[in-house]
């Protein structure tokens, strides 16, 4: 593949339009399922219909909706996956965010490839969500981060983001870990660590970032009202939300974080992975 | 003075019933100016109508409002300072903030205390101000604050716990300083630092906290549209803010920040202060 | 096993009397291989000629010296395989670093168990590896690490360590990285990084942890002598050091960092994965 | 003052042959009182006897030595005052540090300038200072700093660089201050702190920094012997170090730290400082 790639920006959220932004400083970008007016004029994006077919194409996160369209919040119009495929040649990469059952026959005979299963983009989407989950506390929080006797549960790349920021802020941090490899990774973050099952309940703040739920009722009890809950979790979520109602809880189930607080970054991580994955292709298959 | 002192609490926002519930731990607090279900229960906040008069009183920052009364904006109803003076004792000292010629008349024979000049509150408030400014910056910008480009203008209190918050971001920051002792605590802080008047403007985002104008319309021009300006400084602020509209540059003024984006924090240091100054004042008297 | 464990430490150096201590607050604990004066009174450590065999035996790192004996530097003495043996009941296990076919031959029918295959303690180890590194640092440089040019290749967990420590100092640091798992993660501790292969000379301090030459003669030649190299790296190392020698370049290579500057924080970490596993397999087979 | 100056550097120890190189870069420079192998040939230092005199000289910290010269650790010889004086015009400038009565009478009729008095050298040099304290903190313990309660007494300029560094070591920093002052100065530098008399010994490391005897034997004996003291103040120190030893508590006074552990940044700030000390006088008088 010598000449340079043609790539189809299909759908999704304002992340998609910054993706295309990056992309299209290194390939040949068109974009469709976005109103005009949302376009910015300074990219030199190509028309859909320009020319030769594109090599491959870019769906969002979640790239279908209920009624089996291409998801496009910011189109008044809507595109489906024959749209999309009448633009591509016959041996086109689709890039997509959760590939499903339903995409994966909607573009059968076609390559697929799940952006969001890259190892760097979850790392690198760690910062934003971190950030994210701190802009909620700030917004949410009648007091400062200083000072606050803070909870992070789970030292993943989440964690690990959050405890270098609230580090900043000078809260008091503390890591709820299962394993040593938890304590050790909260040394080297400088904070203490605390094992999940012996946590007590006097912390002003806490972030979830395990993916099963830990905060049950009992646990959740020993919180009480005074203590605010983000949880950061993608699947099940890691807090029972019924019972923090009930009892009184201010529970924050923020999901989709780093499209919303950051969505430049977001696009701009999606288009890097992107071409991170082609440029292996590429030197993979010569 | 062996007995507990009476203290009244009279108007302000929400800030002050936090300074009043502060201050009911360690002195009898009582409140007026404020709508009876904004006042929470779980303090033992006296009836101003009680026994005998109060030892002092605390008003807001900016104490009067236009029509000369006091500034209530959490109370249907008004006061004045003849209201307030009908509950104190004669030799009552008046705590407010930013104290002017007119609260000094209305208070005419009364000791007055402007807690605003405490050098301790401003250091205090410092925090808070730094964590709005921080909270804004998050709100405005559609990319992570870890590995932007910020200058901080002015490295005193505030410019200094910008620098540690935004350390914990990973940003990338810079201090514009006027002189030797501006980059030594650069130094101390573990920041680069640029004399002001050599600022170029590769910044994602400023935050001045000078109490002057430094950023005119040629030196706005150096930055451009992709710079965020976020103005901390109080009275003429350092910003050109009509030149900055005509360049297209976003320029936001952030006046009151501790007791806009952190209210209790805020109507703490408020009581700590003047719990301070009373302790001194009968430490001074015996 | 309801009884409390008995465990033999044998030989080794200060570390291991440190492991022996942290060991005696859960263990009944036995030394030998050391001499009287370095044990210290305070630990109720019991003699090895006391009442029943011991349970397990924890030997050093480097288990055997070249004689085939126990390594013990701290010991006028000397022990053998045979000497421990007789101390231990016949299902004992037997714990040691860098375990080898001599140990093996040696302690036939025994179970051996390698603490430094532990990942939690390779992660404990990261820690006290990265101190001793800029202590290195600290003692050979004339300057300040303050707004130094630090360049650390590697962000895996001493990486990692380092890149928290060196932002204390306020350092200007860099990570050398080889992929975009390396980026993010550099990102996460809100650091810059480079790609291995494009780095400049431009440092004057370099960290590497990369356990392959990097820095080849080409390469060690861009820094030239005023950059400091200090090498971390195990087995062959990361820099070609006759190369160095003969650029006039100064490369440190500092193995055994943990029990050389923190020989208590290094024992105990022993400790604790010689606990760790004991409980493990409690845990496994009832 | 249109033409170059040209400045004589005399005496003092490795410092001040840092301080010479960079005075060289912006002034014509001259040496004297170094031995010929310890100046760097790299510098273009001219001889002191080449061409018209000098117009200001440089001497060391404490520059008289006990009979009366100049003090000279680096010099086989020895230069007296008038030595110095016949290399000077008239009307020069004598900066040196710590000026004391003797200095002045042996350089009657010139203008004297201390440059330790200068607050931008004091604010320089806290960061070699607190470097150093912790480089010594590094090579006395045996345990990693990661986790080691600290205690620093007093918050000023040393205190504040010691706070930020021990953080990045993930130390568990608590400040020990006299006033709100001091505690908001904690706050901004997002640490804990501790009114001075209330301070209790749960401490494994304590850096003092108070110019007065803080830590007398009562206060020791709260402490006892597993804390080490590392007094960085200068004068009668704030440690009674008689009662120390007495109690077995190790306690270490550090002096001249920045010239110890960081000649070349030292000897840099001072040249820094009679620059500007320089350019103000210039701006000052045309």
């Amino acid at each position: 593949m010598k000449s340079k790639h043609k790539i189809l920006i299909a759908g999704g959220d304002m992340r998609q339009i910054y993706c295309a932004s990056r992309l299209s400083s290194g390939y040949i970008a068109g974009i469709i399922g976005f109103d005009e007016e949302l376009i910015p004029s300074v990219n030199s994006f190509i028309s859909s219909a320009e020319g030769t077919p594109f090599d491959c194409a870019v769906l969002p996160v979640l790239p279908l909706d209920e009624a089996g369209m291409i998801s496009t919040p910011c189109f008044r119009g809507s595109i489906s996956a024959e749209d999309i495929k009448n633009l591509l040649k016959p041996d086109s990469i689709i890039f997509a965010g959760r590939i499903d059952e339903k995409l994966r026959e909607a573009f059968e005979g076609y390559q697929l490839c799940d952006y969001m299963e890259s190892e760097a983009l979850n790392l690198k989407n760690a910062v934003p969500t971190a950030e994210g989950a701190v802009q909620i506390a700030l917004d949410e929080l009648p007091v400062t981060l200083s000072g606050l006797r803070v909870l992070i549960v789970g030292m993943g790349r989440i964690g690990r983001a959050l405890a270098e920021i609230l580090k900043g802020f000078g809260s008091d941090v503390t890591a709820a870990v299962r394993s040593a490899r938890g304590t050790a990774n909260s040394r080297i973050h400088g904070i203490k660590s605390v094992c999940t099952d012996k946590m007590d309940g006097n912390y002003d703040l806490v972030f979830n970032t395990a993916p099963h739920i830990i905060f049950d009722r009992e646990l959740l009890g020993r919180f009480g009202e005074k203590t605010l809950f983000i949880d950061l979790a993608s699947k099940p979520g890691g807090i029972d939300f019924d019972a923090a109602a009930e009892l009184g809880i201010k529970a924050i189930w923020a999901l989709g974080l780093p499209g919303k607080t950051a969505p430049v970054t977001s696009g701009e991580i999606i288009a890097e992975t992107v071409i991170d994955i082609i440029t292996e292709m590429e030197e993979a298959y010569g």
